[in-house]
């Protein structure tokens, strides 16, 4: 029998504050805070706790309503009492990346040495950094080994990412709609939101703040990034051909359904998000390459150990189930134990927020066998 | 036993000069100036001519090496003796459309009202314009009906128009990458590349000539296209995920050999295009549904006797085969003789200017199917 499923309320958003990070290139940041929210509570042995990474533009607060602002978070419908990441069970930790401008540490955060926004001064992050961001997250909640890492698109490449750096840490990893390396075409898509915003007449070199904002640079990059993410049968669903009434006399006035739909959302990005950290973040993205120059196998050998699940979509042509099944192939050469689904989706590369249904019963029954044999071991 | 292949030498961009064009819409543009090349002989009953329609950003001169530019032609492999469009037997039209800049009079020719480029002055045009202004070429040629219609992606949509617009004037059709109508997916693509071109701060409302052009506008929309234009598997097998030397010191420069193939197609692009045609043709191409009101069977009725050669290729995404394919039911319930091939190939869209030998055997076969045909006839 299931729990009805509920909200979880009102939350909170936290922060943690650590003197120092040290990146991958060997670049410090210091001093860095951590934004996160945490849901349900994590047992006596502490074995319940669960990360969940946010994608490209997501932030810490994944699910119930924020005290402050009165949003409802980005999964919803994935997170809370007798939801997929059921908070009757599991304590479920969500932080914003860094390079994020979502409460942690990013490109808009004062930079000590000059006390201005570090814009461009703020030095490249990969993924492998914001894992190791949330690592110090996990220890400062006095956790020693997580139940699962789980992640949609880029939050399953920190997912992915955690299994290969922490792998004593991680019992199981869900990775979602993901890759273990960027492609050409996806880094393509990203260069070109990237150039959009640095040849904005704002952009001025990444110095902004407090000024005329290079909105239509951001706004262009999300336009982009949004088509990428329906699919063609969604959009034709959700749009077909048809008009919109015109808003502006102009002669080339977005007056396809579709097209007013774009340029709404890039409008209202630019709102909610710094041009500078979305160079960061994509940049991060681009260069993710788990294996490195190692082959795939031998670089998720180490946590053989940890069960993985890996869910694609099949409408995705952004993360294409292609990139998923060398993933499964390459786990399966290591030793891991992995469960691989592709969900019959035509929702494209957003299905990973909307399928909840599906995703819900596969994330519910693969995190109770791994609970259960953590069980079983103590 | 075929004829071996070589070139056509020297060719010489033509020019015809109209006294009006009444467009789709009702308005007229006056004068219109159209570019063409014309490629072999008219035969003495005129009945081997053949319009080829170009892209989007094509021009009239198809093959050979133009007199006066150096430039070959931009289907050069497809187009001379011995080739697919066999010169040695067939007369071959092909003309720069109305909007373009390249000849014909678009919104960088002169306004008579104002003595000044139209620039947004110029009237909305259609693909059934653009085939409008053709059909005076072919009357003006003398001609009172094509042995065939072709061309690729935008020249598919034109090839499409003329076997509608004008029936009694066409013997045959060769669609390739083409649809029967714009979905909401490629209108978003081109929205994204007009609003980049929109919001260049040096667009000033489409009267940037004799000033700074929108370049960074139009670059950026370029590299969107052309990132629609190859195929994931071939953008891999072009660049893999390899670095090339950064050109600048810039901390986002573009170090992928990905994006720095796409920001030289976009720098080289703005040296040869306008950025109002850009606005313009695009449009057309948005706005393009061939049945419009009707079912796309009763609008292919009127022009049921002439046969139609349909190519699509299997990783182009931008013009899916289903697109082909449901221009080939619309064919098969309005009674049309079609011929349907989906061609394997890796190279997404950029395949019907690639594939070359697949496409010179199907349509090689064609064309003389057709010819054969009318010669049965006479």
């Amino acid at each position: 029998m299931d729990t009805e499923t509920k909200g979880l309320g009102t939350t909170q958003t936290e922060h943690l504050d650590l003197a120092r990070l040290e990146l991958e290139s060997g670049e410090v940041i210091a001093p860095v805070t951590l934004a996160y929210e945490t849901y349900g509570k994590l047992n006596p042995d502490k074995s319940n706790a669960v990360v969940i990474c946010h994608a490209l533009t997501g932030d810490a607060h994944i699910a119930g309503v924020n005290a402050k602002t009165g949003m409802t978070g980005w999964w919803d419908s994935m997170v809370g009492p007798g939801k997929a990441f059921d908070t009757d069970h599991y304590f479920v930790i969500c932080s914003n990346v860094i390079g994020g401008c979502q409460g942690s540490t990013g490109p808009l955060s004062p930079n000590p040495a000059t006390r201005e926004p570090y814009g461009l001064d703020f030095p490249i992050i990969t993924i492998g950094d914001m894992v190791a961001a949330q690592a110090k997250l996990v220890e400062h909640l006095g956790i020693e080994r997580l139940l699962s890492v789980a992640g949609g698109s880029m939050g399953g490449m920190q997912a992915l990412s955690w299994a290969v750096k922490f792998p004593k840490h991680v019992n199981s990893i869900i990775a979602i709609a993901t890759t273990a390396k960027h492609s050409p075409q996806q880094i393509a898509f990203n260069e070109v939101g990237r150039q959009a915003i640095l040849s904005d007449p704002h952009f001025n070199d990444g110095k902004y703040y407090g000024g005329k904002l290079p909105e239509r640079g951001l706004a262009t990059a999300r336009m982009v990034g949004h088509i990428t993410y329906m699919s063609d049968e969604s959009m034709a669903e959700k749009f077909g051909r048809r008009f919109r009434e015109a808003t502006s006399g102009q002669k080339f006035a977005a007056d396809f359904e579709v097209a007013g739909y774009l340029q709404y959302k890039g409008d209202n990005f630019v709102k909610r998000f710094d041009a500078n950290s979305y160079l960061y973040i994509t940049r991060a993205v681009d260069l993710f390459d788990l294996a490195g120059d190692q082959e795939l196998p031998a670089a998720l050998t180490p946590s053989r150990r940890a069960p993985f699940l890996v869910l694609a979509f099949k409408s995705d042509w952004l993360y294409p189930s292609y990139q998923s099944r060398e993933l499964v192939r390459g786990c399966k050469l290591a030793g891991v134990d992995v469960t691989y689904c592709e969900i019959n989706s035509t929702y494209g590369h957003d299905a990973f927020l909307l399928e909840v249904a599906e995703e819900t019963h596969l994330i519910r029954h693969f995190l109770r066998k791994v609970s259960s044999g953590i069980t079983a071991k103590v």
